[in-house]
C-alpha cells in the first residue's frame, strides 16, 4: 500500500512515516503471520503479535452486537484488558454462533498463544474473522500459532496484517514515527475490514502498538476518543459484525513517558487520531467492491438527530449506488434523511454536494448539472447536510455499492 | 400478470378473480392512463381514477418520512380523506423536495383533476412518483389529465396501473369478486413499487376500490389493519419513500352495505387482507433487480424486539445478497440480529431455513448442506427466528440484492 492521502485526514507535522530500513513495529513488539490451513490454498490465516515488556499497558474496544463471537466473549471475560501482552488472530472463520465449543476453541487458542508468547493466558487477546456459524478447526489454528512462534520478528507486521485479511483487497499496515517533546516514539497499526462494516464503533479488527510509556487510563482515554472519530464513523454496508475488536498496546520500550495532560499526550493523541482515521478510511476505500468513498458531514441543533441522519445517508443503498455511478442524484439524500427522521416533516434541509448547494430549506435549487456530474466523478465525494439549529455535527465515511459487492456476497460460503 | 400464487398469501374461498369479460373496476369507478410527456418515449405517466358516486367513502395512509413530497402534504392538508372521489397520479417525477413551487404544482394537478372528474378539489387526492428534487413539468401533467378525462373507462384500471409505474418490471393490477353474505361486491387495486421500499408501512402507491357501501370508520379500520400486515411488512432496500400513499375508496354502487362487526365486514376484511398482501408481495417480487423473495418470521417475548430483528434481517444487504446467490449462509442472519439488538449478548437464537434448524441457543447445528442449498434455490425462501420468550410475532417479506439493483440505481438520473 503506497502512502495514503485523503483530504479528510490531516497528518500532524510531528508525524513521519517509518524509514525504509526500519522494522515496522515499535520497540518491544514482534509479530508473525502464517498459513495454518483455515483458508484454502496456503493463504496466511494465523497471526501472532507479542510485546516483550512485562509492563505493557493496553486498552480495548469491542463490537456492541447482541451476538458476540466466542473470541470477543473470551477476551472480554478472561483478559486483563489494561495489560494485554499478546494478540492471536485468525481469519477464515469468525468462531461466532459456535456455542460452548466455540468458547473452548477460543480458550485453546489463548492457551497456545500464551505458551508461544511466554506470558500468562489472561494477557492474551483472541480475535477471529471469517464465516459465522461454522465450528473452527482449532487444531489448524494451534499448529499455526506454534509455527508463528518461530517466526516472530520486529518486521512481522506486514505478515500479521496479511494473516487477518478476509475479502480485503489489500493489507492495511501503517508504521509511523511521532516526535513528542520528550522524545520520538513509534506508532503502528494493522487492520482488516472489507465487509460487515457499520458505524457502531469498531466493526473490524485493528491492532495498534506504540513504544511510548502510557498509564492504562491514558491508553483507554486516547483509544476511546479516537475510535469514536474513526471506526465509529465508517460504513461499508451498515452491518455490525459479531467480532469487531480494536486493541492498543504500549510497550514503554522507547523510554518516553507520556504524562496525562502533557503536550506529549496531546501530540500522541493527535497522531493516534490521524492513524485511526487513516485506517478507518482505508477500510472504507477497501470496502467490498468499493470504487469510491463518500463523506457526509451533517450539522444541526440536536446531536442524536444529526448522527442518525448522517448514518442513514451513509447506509442508504440508493445513495451508495448513486455514488458508484457518479450520479449527483441528491433527492436520495433527502429521502434517506426523511426515512431516518420519521414524522418530522417538513424538514427545511440544506444540502451541498462538493460545495455546490442543491437544496435550500427543503427545496431544489438550480445548479450546473454538468459541473456537478464532473465533481462527483472523482474517487472521493463530499456531501453536506444542514438540519435546523446549531451546535451538533457528525461525519460518516462510506463506500459505494457496486456489482462486485453483490458478487462477493452472493457467493461467500458456497 | 398471470394469476399470482404464493404459499404466503391465503385467498379466502369467497374470493374469485373477476371474469374475463368483466371490466376491471368495481361499479361506479372509471380510470385512464395516458402519456403526458413526463417520461421519455411516449410511456404512460398520468393516471386518473374517478368514482362517480357522490357518497364515496375513503380512507388513506401515507409515508411517515420526515421529507414529505408536495402531493402527500397537499392531500393530507387539503383533502377530505374520508371522502376522496378522484385520484390523480403521475410517474416520472416525485414532486418531492420542490418547496412552494411543488405545492403549487400539486394544487394545479388537483384543480385540473377536479375539473376533469367534475367533483370538488377537496375530494381529489394527488400522488406522484419518480425522481426527487426536480421541479415537475406541471403543464405536461395537466395536459395529461385533460387527455385522460376523455378516456375514463370502467376497464381503465390496467392503463392506470401502467401510468404509475417507474422501474416496475410489470404492472400490478388485481380485480376480484367477493361473495359476502349480503351480496357479491367487487374489489380491485393498482400498485407500483420497485425501489425505495422499506418496512415502515406504505412506501409505494396503491389504490384500492370497492363497490361495497362502507362507513368511513369501517374503511379506515379495514385499511389500517390490512396495511400493517402487508405494505408495512415488505422491504426491497430499506429506504422509506417521500411519496408513499395508499387509498381505499368505496363507491357503494353495488348496493351491498357492509355493517360494522357483521359477517360481511369480516369477509370483506379477509379479502382486503389477502389483496393487500398479494400486492405487497408483488411489489417485493418486482423489487428492483429482484429474482427471489424471502420471508422472515420472527417470534419471541417482546414485540418491539421481534419486529426490529425481523426488519434487520430483511434489510441486511448481506442476507439479501446471500438470498440472491442461493447461499444458505445463516451466520449473516445471526449477525443482522446481533447488529439490531445492541448490548444484548449472549442471545440464545434459534434459526431455521426452510424448516431446517441451523442454530439452536445461539450455537451452530450440523445440517445437510446439500439439501439446504437445494432448499434455498427456489423463488421463495423462508427464514424463521426465535428469540427468548413467547407471545410476539412479526413477519417481513424482502427481495434479494442483485447486480441489476446496482445497475438500476447507479444510473437512475444520469
Amino acid at each position: 500500500m503506497s502512502f495514503f492521502t485523503s483530504r479528510w485526514v490531516e497528518v500532524p507535522e510531528w508525524v513521519a512515516e517509518a524509514r525504509a530500513g526500519d522494522p515496522g513495529l515499535p520497540q518491544g513488539f514482534r509479530a508473525a503471520g502464517v498459513a495454518g490451513g483455515l483458508k484454502a490454498a496456503g493463504a496466511k490465516d494465523v497471526g501472532l503479535l507479542v510485546s516483550d515488556s512485562a509492563n505493557t499497558v493496553s486498552a480495548a474496544r469491542f463490537t456492541r452486537s447482541g451476538v458476540l463471537a466466542a473470541p470477543v466473549l473470551l477476551t472480554q471475560e478472561r483478559c486483563r484488558l489494561d495489560g494485554i501482552r499478546a494478540v492471536v488472530a485468525n481469519s477464515g472463520n469468525a468462531n461466532a454462533a459456535t456455542g460452548r465449543r466455540g468458547l473452548e476453541d477460543a480458550a485453546r487458542m489463548q492457551g497456545a498463544a500464551a505458551m508461544a508468547s511466554m506470558t500468562a493466558e489472561a494477557t492474551v487477546a483472541v480475535a477471529s474473522t471469517g464465516v459465522i456459524g461454522v465450528p473452527l478447526d482449532v487444531d489448524k489454528a494451534i499448529r499455526g500459532i506454534l509455527t508463528a512462534r518461530g517466526q516472530l520478528s520486529p518486521a512481522g507486521d506486514g505478515l500479521f496484517a496479511e494473516a487477518i485479511r478476509t475479502t480485503d483487497a489489500f493489507e492495511k499496515a501503517v508504521s509511523w514515527e511521532v516526535a513528542l517533546p520528550s522524545g520520538t516514539v513509534r506508532l503502528s497499526a494493522q487492520a482488516k475490514g472489507a465487509g460487515m462494516i457499520s458505524p457502531a464503533f469498531a466493526t473490524m479488527l485493528c491492532f495498534v502498538q506504540t513504544d511510548a510509556a502510557l498509564a492504562p487510563e491514558t491508553a483507554d482515554l486516547l483509544l476511546g476518543v479516537c475510535v469514536k472519530r474513526s471506526f465509529d464513523r465508517v460504513s461499508v454496508d451498515g452491518q455490525l459484525s459479531t467480532n469487531d475488536t480494536v486493541i492498543l498496546q504500549a510497550s514503554g520500550a522507547s523510554g518516553v513517558e507520556v504524562v496525562p495532560e502533557s503536550e506529549d499526550e496531546l501530540r500522541l493523541g493527535e497522531a493516534l487520531d490521524a492513524l485511526l482515521r487513516r485506517m478507518a478510511l482505508l477500510i472504507v476505500r477497501d470496502g467490498e467492491g468499493a470504487r469510491r468513498v463518500g463523506r457526509v458531514a451533517a450539522s444541526g441543533g440536536h446531536e442524536e438527530t444529526v448522527v442518525r441522519a448522517a448514518r442513514a445517508i451513509a447506509n442508504s443503498p440508493l445513495v451508495k449506488a448513486a455514488l458508484h455511478g457518479g450520479d449527483p442524484n441528491w433527492g436520495r439524500i433527502a429521502q434517506a434523511v426523511g426515512g431516518a427522521l420519521h414524522d418530522m416533516a417538513p424538514l427545511p434541509l440544506d444540502i451541498w454536494i462538493e460545495d455546490v448547494q442543491v437544496c435550500a430549506g427543503g427545496s431544489a435549487l438550480p445548479y450546473d448539472a454538468a459541473a456537478l456530474a464532473e465533481a462527483v466523478s472523482g474517487p472521493e465525494v463530499e456531501y453536506a447536510l444542514r438540519l435546523p439549529g446549531e451546535g451538533a455535527e457528525a461525519e460518516v465515511f462510506f463506500s459505494d455499492l457496486s456489482h462486485d459487492y453483490v458478487t462477493i456476497n452472493a457467493e461467500y460460503t458456497t
